[in-house]
Formats: structure tokens, C-alpha cells, sequence
């Protein structure tokens, strides 16, 4: 598989005229190699030239947790006393075009830049994210087991399961967590809950605000899987009967979401899709209130191509994953969203996400 | 405190020749203004030229996170079709020396220097790292709190507290982290659990061996507490009598690691002390066996400056607080390593970890 994906690879560096691709942290290196670098100030780094041997670059330290793959890459340890730059520069060699993972460290590229100084410097993500953008079986399956255990904490919280009035934003953030590691997540990578007028910021960071009766509680969590993959979901309980103010919103948001999941079918440009659910939410009367874009892939990475942005033109094709999560957001009052996990399928946009889209009421 | 560091911060741009720094993801941002950016594709950046107003550049969406301190920083806030990359690039003019936070994206790096061609680019290290090295009374003693919070699992540990035979080092690794959450921390960055033969590994990923009796098993583990300052402490424990080999290694570098903190005077260059740990490991018969460097500083970053590593020649000042961490490591067979958290001071070294440094044998 790794020796597959480092094919396309080159080929993609061919295509866009890359000479050598450097990988370092984030998720391009394990997606290529099943290695994942250590974000630390001893550099590891992925040396991908257009032709003859990869090398993987390493700290003596952590030379024994890389698991070898001989058919992609030759293993290169250095010691402490090292100059790693030295050394990666030395195996790039003197390429007119590099391109360097969208993660790595800004200290290690220019450091690298002193070495290589007339080199032109590119985005990693102009090789590596169209591909990684398209999942194959394997991947679809990840996600949807790890869009299945967020399902399955979602269900508590709209089944009551999960206390919230009295507790504060905090607590139940914290709950959720376990909630997604006892569900077979092996890391918490976000647990948002605002509640009430906290839910009109879209990334409020879950407080000491106590959660009251009679208000909405947005809760947006997700983690990653044992095997790297991520999960993603957004659900609103109401804790109490909603105003007839809420009601509305929240009806404009579920048509939108919704619509937007049916509008994701392969060959639609990006920003179409969020042209969709922009579209109903605006003539609902919210069209100011949505003020972040529809969606976001998701693989390896919580964020990563394709974005459901205006502006993206490019089309879905088969195996993209993304978020489908428009919002309304009303200043000093409330806010919601709804968000599902979707792949893009020649049989049209299926939702990984299942547990119901309707506002729940809980009582606790 | 905040307009205090940025004056200092301006100064020392000054006096390293930098007109503009940009900050991202990364401790520097909180250092400087109390936020720290969110690790996502949407840009954050704070602009500090060298004179005149500093700007953070934060995501509509994050808005409503930042804590103003409008002595320090104006805030604007980017549309989610706006391009953050030329608003920085406006906002940095037209320097001729810039640093960059050295943990801010490669893509975001890149994706400036095509805005600012004409520029020298630096690591923000430059500016920031010796500064953020010497912590003030109160970093002091939040990584003094830090420290003691690590401690009582240590102890637990230590106590016989925490089952080790017949557990997998993964699940001693995730009580380890959950008792670090119990005791204070708000977030575990690490959990190394090595047992026989994969003490050998200086970085081993805790996994599905199954820990036996009559074998060391060593603990390295860490958190960032509410306050942003971090812990990290290793201690070994050995699951019944250890043999003779054992101990005469564990005699050595207990004495070793007593020694180089003893070493850790302020005046004394970094790489000295280094070099007294592997004198005495080395006359113990194990040189070859000590594969990395002594020890690391800490504060917002579980390392940084100063790096206790030979050719490191800067003098330890009052205020540095920093890893004294010897190890010694025999493939196939065991290794140990012994942990402390230490801050020079006027009056001489003061280790933050008092737990026990002797070898201790549990029967769990």
C-alpha cells in the first residue's frame, strides 16, 4: 500500500514539477510511510526526490519505533550531536523546486532555505492533498467506524444519558471525552459545548459556565481512531420546551444541512455545496448569522482538503470526505449546528453520520 | 505583564536586527499576549513590527475567544473568503528581516514569502527563545505546581499504588495519564511505559506488551496544567528483586544524574553540564549506552531553550528551569533513566521533583 501511494506521489510531483518533497510532521508522512514524526524540536524528515532512494531522517531516539517498509525508504539515524539540516539538505541535493509538508515546523524550513538558497520553496499540500483527499475502501471504512463510535456518544447525549443542567460547560465537555475514548477512540481532539448564549460563538472553548434549564447546549466533538482516522460531529439539545424564536432557526438549519448533504454529488464544484446551504439559510432570514463555511475533508486529519468554501472551484470526485455542518449564530442570544460526516460516492453523497437531526429535548 | 514582555520582546528585535515578528500556533503567542492560536488552517497570526501598533490576526470564528488587551495588541478578524495571508503580508510592510514562530505552518511560511520576496526570514526562536528561558517568580512556581502535581503519581507509583504485572504498558500508560489529569494537569502530552528489553528505547511507544514480574519498568510521563506550564518526570521501578547487572547500572547513572544537577550552577555553560553525566557514565562503563543529550528546558513547552547538549555553550542564567534526564540503554536487555525537573537559581540548582531517587522495588 505504502509503495503504491509513494507511485502516485512522484507522479504528482512530475505532474506539478517538484523536484523533492520533505515531510515531516502531520498526517502526509504516516498517509505515505505508517510513520508518524514526533512534534519535537529534533527534526524527522521524509526525503522524497523525484527519482532514486526516499530516506527517512531520524533521531537516534526514535529510530526504534519506526516500523521499516525497505520497499519505500531507506532508514537514516543521527545523533544528538548531529546537524540534521546538514544532512536532509545534503540528501535533497540542489533541486530547483521543493516542497515541504504544510506542518513542518517554520525553524526547520528556514533553516533548510539557508541551506538550499536557490531552491523554490512550495506548499507540501500542492503534491500530497488532492491525493489524500480521495479515500480509498480501506479509508471510507475507518472513517465511517470512526463517525460510528461519535454516533454512538451523540445518541447518549440525545437520549439524556448525559447530565447537563447543573454541571458546567466544562464538565460536560470532559464527559464527552471519555464518552469518545470508551467508544474507541484512542485521543479526544476537541469536545466544544456552549450552552445557551455561549453557542453563538462557533468555536467557544467549553467554560465554568453552568449550564441552565431552558436553553440550548451545542456540542461539537470528535477524535481520532486507533488506526489514525478521525471523527467529527455536531448535535444541539434543548434542556427544556424551545422558544418559538429557536424553533425557527433550527427549522431553516435542518433544511439547509440537509439539502447541502443532497447537493454533495461527485462532479459539484465545492463552493456549490456551500452555495446551498448559504442560499436557504439567507432566505430564512439568517444569511448574516453563518458566518464560516459549510465544510471541511476529513481523513487522517480533523481539517484537510476538500473545504466547502466559497471560492473552491474544484469538483467532488469519489471518495472525498468531508463535513456538512452549516450554523446560525445569533450574538447574546443562542446558535446551533448540525453536522454530519459525508463521502462522496458515484451512487450519490452518503452520510456516515446517523443519529437523528431533529431538536431533541432532554431534561436533564 | 503582557506589554512588559512585548517591550522587552521589541528590544531584543532590536538588538537582533529583526523589524517584524509573526507568531502563530506555538507557546510564544501565549507567552506574549495570553492566546494561544488554535493548531488549524485558518490563520492566526499576531504582526509585532518594531515600532508602532502590534496586530493579531485571528478567524472571524475565533474572535470571540481572545481575551483583549488593547495595551498589547489591536484585534482583526479575517471573513472565511478574505485572504489572510495578504493582510499579514500588508500588515508586515515591507521589512527586511523577519522571524517567524518557529511552529507556525511550513504552508503559511511559504505562503508569505511569496508575499514578502524582497525579505530575510529568521527563526522566531532568535527573538523569543532566551527570553521565554528565564522564567520570573511566578513561572517558577507554576512549574513548581506542575511538578509537585507529577510528583504524587510518581509517588503512587512508587507506592505500589499502580498494577504493573499483568497489565499492558499501554494500560499502565493510560492510568499514569489519567492520574496526572486527577492531580491537576488539564492535559497529558505523554506516557511512556517501557518494560524490560523496551526500556531499552529511550521514546518507546507504550503498546500490548504484557509487563512481568522480575523486570524494570520505566515511566516517563507529563502534562500541561490549567495555568499552560508543564511537567515531566521518568522514574523506574523494577516488578521484584533486580539482579546484579541492574543495579551496578542504576548505581551509576543515579550518581550521574545526582552529579550533573549539582553541576547545574548558574555561570555553568549548558554543554558542562552534559559532560559531567557522561563522565561519569562513561568511567561507569556505559558511555556508549547514553544516546542523547542530558536534558531539555520547560515551561509553556515541554522543551525549549536551554538544551542541556554538548556545543550548547550558553551559560546557565537564574531563571532557567530545564530537564536533568541521563539514561542509559542496553538493546535487548533493559535500560533505565532518572528525571528531574530543576531551576537554577542564585542560590544553586533547585530540583522541582522531590520524589525518591533510588531504586525502588514493587510487587505489583
Amino acid at each position: 500500500m505504502y509503495a503504491e501511494r509513494m507511485s502516485r506521489t512522484r507522479r504528482r510531483m512530475g505532474e506539478v514539477g517538484i523536484d523533492v518533497l520533505l515531510l515531516s510532521v502531520g498526517a502526509d508522512l504516516p498517509w505515505l510511510t505508517g510513520y508518524r514524526a514526533m512534534p519535537l524540536e529534533r527534526l524527522t524528515m521524509l526525503v522524497v526526490p523525484a527519482e532514486g532512494e526516499v530516506t527517512l531522517v531520524v533521531p537516534r531516539l526514535e529510530a526504534p519505533r519506526v516500523i521499516g517498509q525497505p520497499d519505500v525508504f531507506a532508514l537514516v539515524a543521527w545523533e544528538e550531536t548531529d546537524d540534521p539540516v546538514a544532512l536532509v539538505a545534503a540528501l535533497a541535493g540542489a533541486p530547483a523546486t521543493v516542497a515541504v509538508g504544510d506542518r513542518t515546523w517554520a525553524r526547520f524550513v528556514v533553516e533548510l532555505q539557508a541551506r538550499l538558497p536557490a531552491s523554490r520553496w512550495h506548499p507540501g499540500d500542492l503534491v500530497t492533498a488532492p491525493l489524500r483527499a480521495v479515500k480509498d475502501g480501506a479509508e471510507v471504512a475507518s472513517l465511517r467506524r470512526a463517525s460510528e463510535a461519535a454516533d454512538r456518544v451523540a445518541a447518549q447525549l440525545q437520549g439524556g444519558e448525559i447530565p447537563l443542567v447543573g454541571r458546567t460547560e466544562a464538565e460536560v465537555s470532559a464527559d464527552l471525552g471519555r464518552r469518545l475514548l470508551a467508544e474507541g477512540h484512542a485521543r479526544v481532539n476537541f469536545s466544544i459545548v456552549a450552552a445557551g448564549a455561549n453557542a453563538a460563538s462557533p468555536h467557544h472553548d467549553a467554560g465554568a459556565r453552568v449550564i441552565q434549564a431552558g436553553e440550548v447546549v451545542l456540542c461539537d466533538f470528535g477524535g481520532t481512531m486507533p488506526d489514525g482516522y478521525c471523527s467529527d460531529i455536531t448535535r444541539c439539545v434543548y434542556t427544556g420546551p424551545p422558544p418559538p424564536e429557536f424553533r425557527d432557526l433550527y427549522a431553516v438549519l435542518e433544511e439547509a444541512q440537509a439539502a447541502a448533504v443532497d447537493a454533495a454529488v461527485v462532479g459539484t464544484p465545492c463552493e456549490d455545496v456551500d452555495a446551498v446551504a448559504r442560499r436557504l439559510i439567507t432566505e430564512g432570514g439568517y444569511g448574516e448569522a453563518f458566518v464560516h463555511r459549510t465544510g471541511h475533508g476529513i481523513g487522517l486529519d480533523e481539517h484537510e482538503d476538500p473545504y466547502l468554501v466559497g471560492g473552491n472551484c474544484d469538483a467532488l470526485v469519489a471518495g472525498h470526505a468531508f463535513s456538512v455542518e452549516p450554523g446560525i449564530y445569533l450574538e447574546g442570544r443562542f446558535g446551533a449546528r448540525i453536522e454530519d460526516i459525508v463521502v462522496a460516492t458515484e451512487a450519490g453523497p452518503e452520510p456516515l453520520n446517523r443519529v437523528p437531526h431533529g431538536l431533541v429535548v432532554v431534561e436533564g
